[in-house]
């Protein structure tokens, strides 16, 4: 992994922090715990992958850096609450998250439920504020953009169809499209928020999406190799879980061998798709590499 | 409680309901399950009392009905959402809810945990559709408005300090600011939609604001005696459960005698803070009077 990303990403944790550390109030009253657990939840050593999607495209239309920052503060506040909401014993009882207990584990159930509900009722407090851009009209199509990724029809969806995915006979095309519906549409949100924000045209739209949707299946297919492949102790989570579990994945469908070629050619597919785009878009180019070389 | 206004809500609970129905897309492929218990959870006999709140301020303003529907298509969600995730075992564990079993309890906590979620997301993306009104400003507004008052510093800011109260000893004004935030918040923004709809001046959104701070109270008080007096079969779901779990409530606190004079005296605050208001306001004090005098 080239270290120029290294030290995008480590910048751009430092930066996204800042503005989280701003927009989510220090705990107090007798409301303190859930304000507590939203903070622990979103300061948990995160690589900030999204808030960094969301700046490095962008970037690729000279988008005002705090404008950029305030979106990825806002769906870095949708990621963590699906990551809490997953955790929960009734999800996927996960007791560890980046080496850390599980929010559910360091509070309790209940005041990880509404850490949740809280972090995602924040984040379009945020994208309606003018903080995040000047033009009414592009945080209105933020806020409908972020609502659509991560509602009932995108991640949490997605997640629903994997909780029951041994109830159907999920064919690869059905297991592709609920990975998409679960990683993908909120990476896809991160991309073409860097448009929104620029009034890109359709046809550079339409370059990112595409871009996006290999990214988030590079991304997934990646993360599916990890739980199979990967150390506990790197990953920072259980791993060996999907298979337990008998979930869907791409790797238990393809293989082990197939999945990692697979993700390669979509990762590849992420890339081509930048084409028409100059070295501005190199962060985008270096995220796509680091998706499917990753260690956690 | 007069039959106007007995057909009144029985004509809103029509108008809302047909513009959920379209807003909630009929369930279909393996993500199905999430949208039913939706569903489930939405149409389950509900009093619509927050979209008739904003059908009624709407009114004071001439605004257009179908806006003040998708208004209150939006709240209802949030409302909803909110019920489901309060009913969970981790939470307040009800097993039954207007009669029926609720949504974990006819699906499972992980489907209820997504329905919720969902719900919540899908209002606001129903605020930032230009349906709901062609001003994105307002569209803005009120998107603001909803996040603030149903996140960590209104409504679940106050179930985080209900379910902690045993933690603090809190005094009659600590209990009235956590029955605000609880309940007290969402009736605000129904009674302020009318307002931000129709961009209403300062000195007539003080007039509702203190409206709406008043008849959340009493509604509150009444909703708590009907926890101490109700009778379960009338109330649709367990009546006592207060006293039990040793909540902190405005009827604890004051006792049964005390908490009906507070409630009918709220009731009035309330209709004297309409008194500039001429027939239009009809219908917002038929329902001050009704919060207070419903047996369920």
């Amino acid at each position: 992994m080239a270290s120029d990303l290294m030290d995008t990403m480590a910048a751009t944790s430092v930066a996204i922090g800042q503005v989280l550390d701003k927009l989510l109030v220090v705990p107090a009253g007798p409301e303190a715990r859930v304000q507590e657990a939203m903070r622990y939840a979103v300061f948990n050593g995160g690589k900030r992958l999204r808030p960094l999607l969301v700046l490095a495209s962008a970037d690729l239309f000279g988008v005002e850096r705090q404008h950029a920052l305030h979106v990825g503060a806002a769906l870095e506040c949708v990621h963590c609450y699906s990551l809490i909401h997953d955790d929960l014993p009734a999800m996927d009882d996960d007791d560890m998250r980046r080496g850390q207990p599980t929010v559910h584990k360091k509070f309790d159930e209940a005041t990880a439920i509404l850490a949740g509900d809280a972090l995602l009722t924040l984040a379009f407090e945020i994208l309606a504020s003018t903080d995040t851009h000047p033009d009414p009209y592009v945080r209105l199509e933020l806020v409908k953009s972020l609502a659509v990724a991560s509602g009932g029809h995108g991640m949490v969806g997605g997640q629903m169809i994997d909780l029951t995915a041994d109830d159907y006979d999920l064919d690869e095309r059905a297991i592709f499209r609920l990975q998409y519906m679960k990683t993908g549409a909120l990476l896809s949100f991160a991309v073409e928020a860097g448009a929104i924000m620029a009034h890109a045209g359709k046809k550079v739209r339409a370059s990112l999406a595409g871009y996006a949707r290999d990214l988030g299946l590079a991304y997934q297919i990646a993360d599916d190799l990890l739980d199979a492949l990967g150390d506990a102790n790197v990953v920072g989570k259980a791993t060996g879980k999907d298979a337990d579990a008998g979930k869907a994945t791409i790797v238990g469908i393809l293989g082990i061998e197939r999945a990692q070629q697979q993700a390669a050619i979509l990762s590849q597919q992420a890339i081509d798709h930048l084409a028409d785009f100059d070295k501005k878009a190199a962060l985008l180019r270096e995220i796509a590499e680091f998706a499917i070389n990753r260690r956690a």
